[in-house]
């Protein structure tokens, strides 16, 4: 991880103890910010979901400021450039064996990454339909949590460099989400998203387009939705805190044209 | 950790680089090993289990004689004390992202912590019956991978000292595993234990009492159970390398007397 900077508890260190449950048992949550000129974005949105999830796991997090204090030192190393900033929360050292202390002395990660070179890319292109399929979770569905190896068996399915996501299914083969990014489908001038409540994770961007679409004319329904659903959708969206939202030209020999509620959409999704 | 003696990447240290994909994603595999007197029990299993897992990963196993030197060194740093050695098996680092790298350059860990206290104990008294239920994911059944926040959420039920174990089922409810040991139901004269090919972890100590236990006059037969099973059972047992093979005296209200093959079968499973 060349050119990455980052804070463990406060300090800049590159390093974390070999006996932290993040590393052991992947023990924690994490959130991917998009930094601009060194500024996180939307980031009471990003606190409030780190501060949710780690709830979910009983690990008790660090208070808004400590966060801002780690985050402001490591931008100020990354001299205020753009890129990607990385939080993780871990539930810290422990004894040998899964059982969690009662009084878990958390670790948090702060790592800056400089912005990906595509990140301003609008149209996905192509993407890929994966055939792993994401397992029935509801304890920790929403959760963005460390244990992502099924993130990783997916995204392994494909090598071409013009291919930049991948749609998932559940096992019961509903349509879920992108790799790494949350999925909306627009038909007869309605945008559907799926539930996350058996798998999934519940992104701030998924979040944002629920609550700003409606403005602009697009009312939005959370529900389940099938691999039938895409043949009848007018455009498929894919949306995550990076990149925010973008637009499918491409899958399985289908193709679609730019939608034109797109641009206006996107442009919502990154105002303040 | 303390106590914990670490070699990572065949050298001494407590640390490893935060942007190791095992931290981040919990892209990795694991195995636990029973140290007596500086030798590490079923060694030869464990390895092929360790290659297989990460073969599984698309993980590049080291060498037998690498992991050997490893465990050489930490165990001669032990003072060839009985103990527990945890050996880890990452990606490595890679760029951001889930998009593994075609030539990753995988971590080893090595972790010696001193025996628990209570290891010998071939009782486990009460057991818990865990209300989390493991989701169905085939990709990764079978394999002891890094993402365990499933074992973590079922072991923070109980906090009970005098409760060792937790039973858990699947999302269908068919019985799995303990939470960091496998099942064995005894029933006329059979023993049943699990199909793992949904979830779970299949592990040394299970493979090796299917191979044992015909010798004994107790047939194996692999298969799904379901919590029915449990009332209609002679004799609950679980296994694992650190521990061996134990059996259940109290759940739920039921409880069972020592069945008289038990110490045959934990001595059985013991043996070279």
């Amino acid at each position: 991880m060349e050119s990455t900077r980052t804070f463990v508890n406060g300090c800049p260190t590159n390093f974390v103890s070999a006996g932290d449950r993040g590393l052991l048992y992947g023990d924690g949550v994490f959130r991917t910010l998009r930094i601009m000129a060194g500024r996180a974005l939307w980031w009471p949105e990003q606190y409030a979901k780190l501060a949710s999830d780690s709830a979910r796991l009983m690990i008790p997090c660090p208070s808004c400021a400590d966060w801002e204090a780690d985050m402001a030192a490591c931008l100020n190393l990354a001299e205020h450039q753009d890129g990607v900033l990385r939080l993780t929360l871990t539930r810290g050292e422990g004894a040998r064996g899964y059982a969690p202390s009662a009084t878990p002395i958390p670790t948090r990660l702060v790592q800056f990454s400089p912005m990906p070179v595509d990140v301003d890319l609008a149209s996905l292109g192509k993407i890929h339909r994966c055939r792993l399929r994401l397992a029935l979770q509801p304890a920790l569905a929403g959760v963005k949590h460390l244990n992502r190896l099924e993130q990783v068996l997916a995204r392994a399915e494909w090598s071409d460099p013009a291919v930049a996501e991948g749609l998932v299914c559940d096992v019961e083969d509903r349509l879920i989400s992108g790799v790494s990014s949350n999925l909306f489908l627009m038909r007869g001038g309605v945008l559907f998203t799926p539930r996350l409540d058996r798998c999934g994770v519940a992104g701030v961007a998924r979040d944002r387009l629920i609550a700003r679409a409606p403005a602009l004319g697009y009312p939005v329904t959370v529900t389940d939705l099938s691999c039938a659903d895409l043949d009848d959708a007018d455009a498929i969206f894919l949306c995550n805190s990076v990149r925010g939202l973008r637009w499918v030209a491409e899958m399985g020999g289908r193709s679609w044209p730019l939608h034109p509620v797109f641009t206006a959409l996107r442009e919502s999704l990154w105002a303040d």
